[in-house]
């Protein structure tokens, strides 16, 4: 197995070179500098690779087990999980009033991006737990807060997320999981809900599930829709562990990837649950905590394409295979190794240049999420339409070229790349679920395209884009900056002009858009890295071949949005 | 299970609509015509549809096994291979001389099409002979094709490609096997071969293998490398089986995909083996073989994604999920049919505009093979020299292809496409061998661009752009396909002129290259589909489709080639 090699300097070079995010730092409740980011990140690049990564492959072979609605995790896992609980590592993010450590998205991000990438199979049990207690933290009561949150930031107890329902997905309104009352204010849950990642395992204590449920007489629709948080056993008022909650594990999934992971079918059989927020805003309260998922499922992503290049460049300089080009370059081997051949280093670039593009964008986005929560209203509500309008890039333009990069990887590896025992084929399984799961990445266009740039009148956008055009960036790529972000402002024009007569051309495009939105915020950050780096990371490297090779293909995205929605709409839908 | 439906009406399209080849048949030496090629394709698509496709997601679940040597096809393969074998379909192609019913690649290309689609890991158990028998009928002596193509045809036997070393893939000139001379003229064989695909196998009385290997004494490198036929059983010269021959699988690999699919390591302990052509010429001889396994490769992509489309649209008419933007369609129901969605249509309408460009892009270069069999040298001539500029075409666009659309079927499932039990996902895995095998996809496109376009001077390629030039198109698109013909034309006069001083550049350039010929060429097919369709099949939606969203790619392409290989060659090979 390549090692992971966790990517300190690349995080360095982004927090404090680029996002100088250590001057925002005194600003903050919980106190951080570099020093403690750096132990940090350097302990955490530790874990990642000593203790999560050797568990990959053998996480993936061996699968989750259900028997008679116990859950087991790879073997393994129990013992690595153990270490990320001692290392506080579930609590980084949370909030210090309740036991969390209050460290800045910045710093978690780069978090999460090393265990995604040592092991998203093993984080999978960690990471919804992040989700649960950010909503619980924002929205449930001080009691339930005080009750939950700190167990759940030690790692004690994990979290879960109950949405969907077989034939309610993306369309939430139709779900049918009921909520009744019960004396003293909670409520019995009755339903049955798929897809819960980590909603029954054997790593933790307890597990909390928030579920979406429709308490009786509610409206029909998504105004029906109420939050509660079901644990697995109920919690008296000392935090301690009494009885079985009324709800267990049906079975759990057969899956592409992410085997290791154990993926529920819950069935609520009045289970108790308490009510988080306001009765009938829990899609609102959900929101909450599918924001901050969704920069996570894109973090998944980018940590999985770094992993694939790792592979790929390892397997590149080894493999013996013809000739360079320009003559022979090892001339005592039988041949040279295949990173010479220009399109093995086309594909290895390609890798790096979205990969290492997909890590400053994330950061980028973080350091947005960290300023939404500055004390100053001034900071904060700019950097909270940011993050609005970032979210479905970050989740489905990461993934993307994520699940690109990956297969690229792959590629790289020849026949032997199709082989389980090369690792790799893993990662493109691993990696392919961050384009489904937490919304579609064609939901994250529609939401972008429809509820964050058109219902806003693009004012968010023009806001963003000004304050891009005042940073100072490489020289040699200012003017194709400027012009792709022209692009991405055109194609908004144009389009608030067509949805008005035209209410499909947001459906057909909205792909095409976040694709360009991508690439015109990728050449910004690029041009930005390049002017940045002294030299010792490579990237101007890595600008020159995105703005030769992967930028041009914002004009095609461009083009295909101007040729409209016709060709879409046309055919009748009986001929598919 | 969605069921398979065969596309007999689009084969029938394609055929005489499109490509007239009922008006070439009376050349042919075997006897042909409509009547007996609907009865075949209607007969195959049977087959098909009710023998093989029910076995193909058990297969994958169950997987193929090794047990000391013995390897097992998955449960009902048996069954089912036999039913392949009495309906004579292992040697429709072959050379009626022996026993192969003579019929034209067109129509041979169809029924492969159907068989990869219905069931990819049962049809490589079956696929492989065809390559094989062809190698034999054009190199072998009159002996050797008598005493084996019979029952090669006949489908009592099969046929293998033994190539791959595990140190020597894409550079064969690497390999160790190697032969030594026993009396009577034949060679013992001794060496170890990886990625034989049914190798070894429990469906044929017999398994003839093709080996490369070295003569004692023969030139380093590509020009010392022999073929010699190896059959597990030796024949006597009445063709009855005598002996085992001396080798063994030793095992077999895991992969992510075509698991139901045997793929062997190989030990040869000096078997005995029969020199096929010239010593020292087994690379021409092999690369006979390839080039019908390498269209065959891309039927394959263009089977599963036939399979992928058909699952993705039945879901989307299902699936019942939100509203379309115009209003709800189905008033009545709780929800509308996704395929009310544009982006789920956007979805589906590049599926098929890339699926049934593949199809009549895999019969016009089927098209090619009869016309090169053809008794006047004028018209073989020609039609040899565009199979040959062709075939790299034809293996990787249409894979590449078929990838972006399976995925985009996978897609269009959400979740549930992610479920081992939607059957989906094995389309994914499996499909994505066909951009690996047989050359990868890179591979192909140094062979197009390199050996096929300049090494030729572009002399073959301006013939084909010429010929295109000729035929009659939908009025509509006439102005686009002359304008990417001519962007295809300046893209490699721009390559002429840089590889004299550049080296690096057709590496770097490779992909791009034939991703640009493989749109220029879909848009004249599309064109040309859109033109000769009397509105039953709907081509004229797909080319609309076609022209605005898909082919402004080529531009995209054609920019990145002309930004040059720096970018690519510049980075030191230690920083990757």
């Amino acid at each position: 197995m390549t090692p992971y090699v966790p990517p300190i300097a690349d995080f360095n070079f982004l927090l404090y070179d680029v996002f100088g995010v250590d001057e925002e730092w005194p600003d903050r409740s919980a106190a951080i500098d570099k020093e403690l980011a750096n132990s940090i990140l350097n302990e955490c690049g530790r874990v990642a690779q000593d203790v999560m990564a050797p568990l990959s492959s053998s996480a993936d072979r061996e699968g989750a087990k259900w028997d008679d609605g116990k859950v087991s995790a790879p073997t393994g896992f129990k013992q690595a999980f153990d270490v990320l609980t001692e290392g506080g590592w579930l609590g980084t993010a949370g909030n210090p009033e309740f036991g969390g450590q209050g460290m800045p998205k910045a710093l978690t991000t780069a978090v999460e991006e090393m265990f995604w990438g040592a092991n998203t199979n093993l984080w999978l049990y960690a990471a919804l737990t992040s989700g649960a207690t950010y909503c619980i933290d924002a929205h449930a009561s001080n009691e339930l807060k005080a009750r939950f949150l700190p167990a759940m930031y030690d790692g004690r107890w994990t979290g879960a997320m109950a949405l969907t329902e077989s034939h309610a997905g993306t369309d939430l309104g139709m779900m049918r999981t009921r909520a009744e009352h019960l004396e003293g204010g909670t409520y019995a849950i009755t339903g049955t809900k798929i897809f819960i990642t980590s909603g029954e395992h054997d790593l933790a204590e307890n597990i909390v599930h928030l579920v979406l449920a429709r308490i009786e007489g509610a409206p029909q629709g998504t105004r029906g829709i109420s939050l509660f948080l079901v644990p697995k056993y109920l919690v008296n008022d000392q935090g301690e562990l009494g009885e079985r909650n009324g709800f267990a594990s049906g079975s759990i999934e057969h899956k592409m990837g992410i085997r290791g992971s154990a993926t529920s079918v819950i069935n609520y059989e009045g289970a108790k649950g308490y009510l988080i927020g306001e009765a009938n805003a829990g899609l609102r309260c959900m929101f909450t905590m599918m924001n901050y998922a969704r920069v996570s499922v894109g973090v998944q992503g980018l940590g999985l394409s770094e992993r694939a290049y790792q592979m790929a460049s390892s397997y590149a300089k080894e493999r013996l295979q013809g000739r360079a080009p320009t003559g022979p370059v090892k001339e005592q081997g039988a041949a040279d190794p295949i990173i010479e051949h220009p399109d093995v280093r086309r594909m290895l670039l390609t890798q790096r240049a979205l990969t290492e593009g997909s890590r400053a964008f994330a950061v980028f986005a973080a350091v947005q999420l960290d300023r939404a929560e500055h004390p100053d209203p001034g900071v904060s509500g700019v950097a909270l339409r940011y993050v609005e309008l970032l979210t479905p890039i970050v989740k489905a333009f990461i993934s993307d070229r994520a699940m690109e990069a990956s297969l690229l990887a792959q590629q790289c590896f020849g026949g032997h790349g199709y082989i389980v025992e090369s690792e790799i084929e893993q990662v493109v399984r691993d990696v392919r679920i961050s384009q489904i799961y937490e919304g579609t990445n064609g939901i994250q266009a529609l939401d972008l395209l429809g509820r964050k740039v058109l219902q806003d009148g693009g004012n968010t956008l023009a806001e963003l884009v000004a304050d891009l055009r005042q940073a100072e960036l490489d020289r040699s790529y200012a003017t194709k900056v400027s012009e792709v972000l022209d692009l991405w402002l055109e194609a908004t024009e144009w389009l608030r002009n067509s949805a008005g007569s035209n209410p499909s051309i947001v459906g057909a495009a909205a792909v095409d858009y976040l694709s360009l939105a991508g690439y015109a915020i990728y050449a910004w950050l690029w041009a930005r890295m390049s002017l940045l780096d002294d030299g010792s990371l490579g990237k101007s490297n890595l600008a020159r071949f995105y703005f030769d090779q992967l930028l041009p293909r914002s004009e095609y995205h461009a083009n295909v949005i101007k040729n409209g929605s016709d060709s879409v709409t046309l055919p009748n839908s009986d001929w598919f």
